[in-house]
């Protein structure tokens, strides 16, 4: 068995899916003072994480997040791993935290890989498709998508003795992504994907962040992938949590419920 | 292996198991005024919520839970998520959740198939059939079933070596659930269920709640269940939670034991 | 494939394991009077309920749970579960178990299956077979043995590729489950066993609880099973708890050390 | 599918593997007074303990814990199970107690087996060997090695669908012991062994604690195992601690780092 | 089946990866002359135990933990398991340790096999090549390297039907490790590993520590090594942590967000 040939791939920004549960006992016994600050103090917070006010670039965005799992998601997206460790140390410091319990996280770091474009990684070609080199611009550096709906879940390819995706052919392995990029474009408008690696950095190879303002757009999306062979024969799993998003100056109105 | 035909399908309410375990310690320790103003507060939580007041349409129920895993489910079917998403917050607001902590939850929106009814997905085609209409209707904005004993669990369908759901033909699926279906229908009037997807809400695929005032009817029909390829195949199953029905005004005698 | 046959199942009473850990702390910073109250009202509820004051028939019985699993187990038998729900709500309203912690149970019914007595399920067969009729009456409403050692787990039947059992013919399995059921009664007098099936209930197919004086004789019996292809090829078991049964007058004496 | 041939089994003394962690926080808010208290009656429980002062026979010892999983291990090895439920009750009555929390256990019974010593379990033979009688003596009754590393797991035999050991020959599966256990003698004087049972008494098949002055020795003797075909390809393992063993009337400095 | 031949180990310093998580809540109510001490006390202890003052050799860092599993590394190498389990309830006695949990942690010892060198472990034999042996000795002696990024895992070898590690013959396993570890070259200089050995020790075979300043190198090297067969085929991974390295002296300002 010889070793199959990786993929080439270029990282981005770093990923940080900062999950948190709301004490709301102590939120409930918590005198009005003490609430107004933590609201003013996480609204500060969050403002200026959405505004970037600490790196040159990134972006952030606050949701709610549904079932017992957990309650707020802070995603942070920043050009280094320390930007994403201040900022969740940072956050500690906050009168918010106070009535917060971290839920669950998940690191990673935004990544295009040679299945995409071979020429993006060819060291003596220029890649002169400047469309090209903006769509991978913006999935190294993308913007947070406005919408309401948010679906966050880890994944990684199997490696089980009748189907191991590593040890595909790298065209094969290239032709099942393809294929499976065409279901995505179905979806163009309406369902926005952030991918991004962990091998090293979390538990599972990828994360996966979906967005979309109808869930319904989401779930089908997720239903007709599943049918495609690189997820119904390669892909394994891991937990799924779903949010809305809420912007920064509703976080009161958002404790209240 | 080419991709698999998925289902079309056509999606109603969103479903959310709120699971909550009392405090009993608490409860216990509690004088009796702060005890009455839970009890009130929590039958008028649950009294507005079962009379749908925050939404247009929908439906709730609340159910005792048996054993550790949880005591109280509080089921919730509303035309959006936020409808879902105020809820969960808003309990949090009531003097009963000073009582409780989140158990368990699972997030789904109720869901027909194109495996039932391919003509109620046909553009060009008007579905004459009222009764079918009249059905998916019925699937889509379910009422919950005014049955003494409910059964949660969560489950999908396996993508294994040997058996993998999602590189079936359409047909096949089509016929293991037609025939799945059957048994069902030898249970009418004793056991109803909602089905509802789950695929990027929640970790499972599907969440099913059966309701019956005969928990052995329940059992009966999962045993036959089981036995059908349908299960027996390719089902993975998840935490199985029982329940059983009390009117909100009966929280008072619930929480007395 | 085609959809084999179930065996026709009867319930009787349903039966929940009730695991509770002790808080020592509290118990030994608790004041003589606080911890006085608790044994008595603790001994008031558990002879009330091994007394079966609460219903017309059933049983429970009170264990010493060994490990860090638990601390005492509560294993009730009665004919609805409103009943288990009463007997579990009504604990924490005790002195006792403000010292107690809830740390895991089990859900199931009593069940008597086609495969031992194909006669007993036949509409239009009198049951002539006495002796038959109150082996399977002592199944369905069992007495709990008054054995010093009990060894409780939930287990389910595989539904691998290629073990399957639900998808064996009838007959093969009702030949597996004979024969197992032959190595049962090699103990005899030794070993008890009560079979309850939780199908819709909780999270395995069947609880087992087994009973004896000695638990080698138990071990030894489990061991033999082990390696009859019932288990050996299809059983997928849960954990294991072992406890042993004291009189609930004892409570005072067992929680003194 | 026949039947296996199980081996008979003769068992010895109960052990219990009793695993603590230490609330270190409490410890360093407690006044000298009650850290006094808690070291005083914590060497009294533990003295007597290892003087098995509450039995006729048995044997006990006392370990530091390495890493989060837990920081104290009392083993417990006695000849009922009353004892060892006895032996963890009482220690929950010392002031030490109030210092430390259930992290862990496990409870199984010393075992000998046909597979070693067929003559052992011949009724009508008389076992002449009395080295032999002497050995297995020494198995069913241990003495606790006095050795300062201990390493303990939990484990079980396969049951897969291609390599099943209770779907084994006897014959095949005593030379596999045979030839696995000539690795041990390898090993004699260097790395000592308790093999006891725990089928029906707790989550595995077995408990195997391993003795000796150099941890390395123990992983050098389970690496050779791990390349012989009773482990390669029949052993599921569950999870591993090991701890130092410290006389109880060092548990003071234990206590102070 | 006959036993296959393992490889011939040798042992050197024993390693603890301590993984604590931070009560924030606890700090941020302390006033601020604890806090102050706390920190006092933490550079106090980090700075003796990266000085290696209890010891006479061995190395120790300092780490600060992404997201939610944990908050502070403590990695200790030394040459006895007795001095971590004084570096771990040392760290106890500290007014840092009141702010911290532990949240998880890993035991291991380095080890290099006779799979790199069978030379080294030839009795008879004279390693007369120097470089081997000096490196060699900084494999079972490792510096800790001064990179910014460490990710842990713990990882096993599979014991599968159709792959199993433990079952392939001695040359093909020396051949599939010498083609991993041509991989590990080509990132000389940017990434640098601690491989340890934790049979016996801990849950898995094998503790693996990767230190670079680039954390995108580390993803490199173990997304080209995933597609070695030696991974894709024949690893069980655990779980990752993440962490950045920081200077004792730093802990206020970590602290401090």
């Amino acid at each position: 068995m010889e070793r199959r040939q990786p993929p080439q791939t270029e990282e981005g920004w770093y990923v940080l899916h900062d999950f948190r549960s709301i004490d709301w006992d102590a939120w409930r016994d918590a005198p009005q003072r003490r609430r107004e600050r933590a609201i003013e103090e996480g609204i500060d917070y969050l403002t200026a994480a959405e505004s970037v006010a600490d790196a040159d670039e990134g972006g952030s965005a606050t949701y709610s997040v549904l079932g017992h799992k957990a309650d707020l998601l802070f995603l942070h997206l920043r050009p280094t791993l320390e930007h994403l460790d201040t900022l969740e140390r940072r956050f500690e410091g906050t009168a918010l935290a106070e009535f917060t319990e971290r839920a669950d996280s998940y690191l990673s770091v935004t990544e295009v890989s040679g299945y995409m474009s071979q020429d993006f990684f060819d060291d003596d070609a220029e890649m002169e498709d400047a469309g090209m080199k903006r769509y991978i611009e913006s999935r190294l550096k993308p913007d947070i998508p406005d919408a309401d709906f948010l679906s966050f879940y880890p994944m990684s390819k199997r490696r089980g003795p009748d189907h191991n995706w590593y040890e595909l052919p790298f065209d094969e392995r290239a032709d099942y992504l393809a294929n499976h990029g065409e279901i995505g474009k179905g979806y163009a408008g309406r369902v926005t994907q952030i991918i991004s690696g962990s091998l090293g950095l979390d538990d599972f190879e990828w994360g996966i962040t979906l967005f979309g303002d109808d869930p319904t757009d989401v779930k089908e999306l997720l239903y007709e992938m599943r049918f495609d062979p690189s997820s119904s024969r390669f892909a394994e799993f891991g937990r799924f949590l779903s949010a809305r998003r809420f912007p920064p100056e509703n976080l009161g109105a958002y404790l209240d419920g």
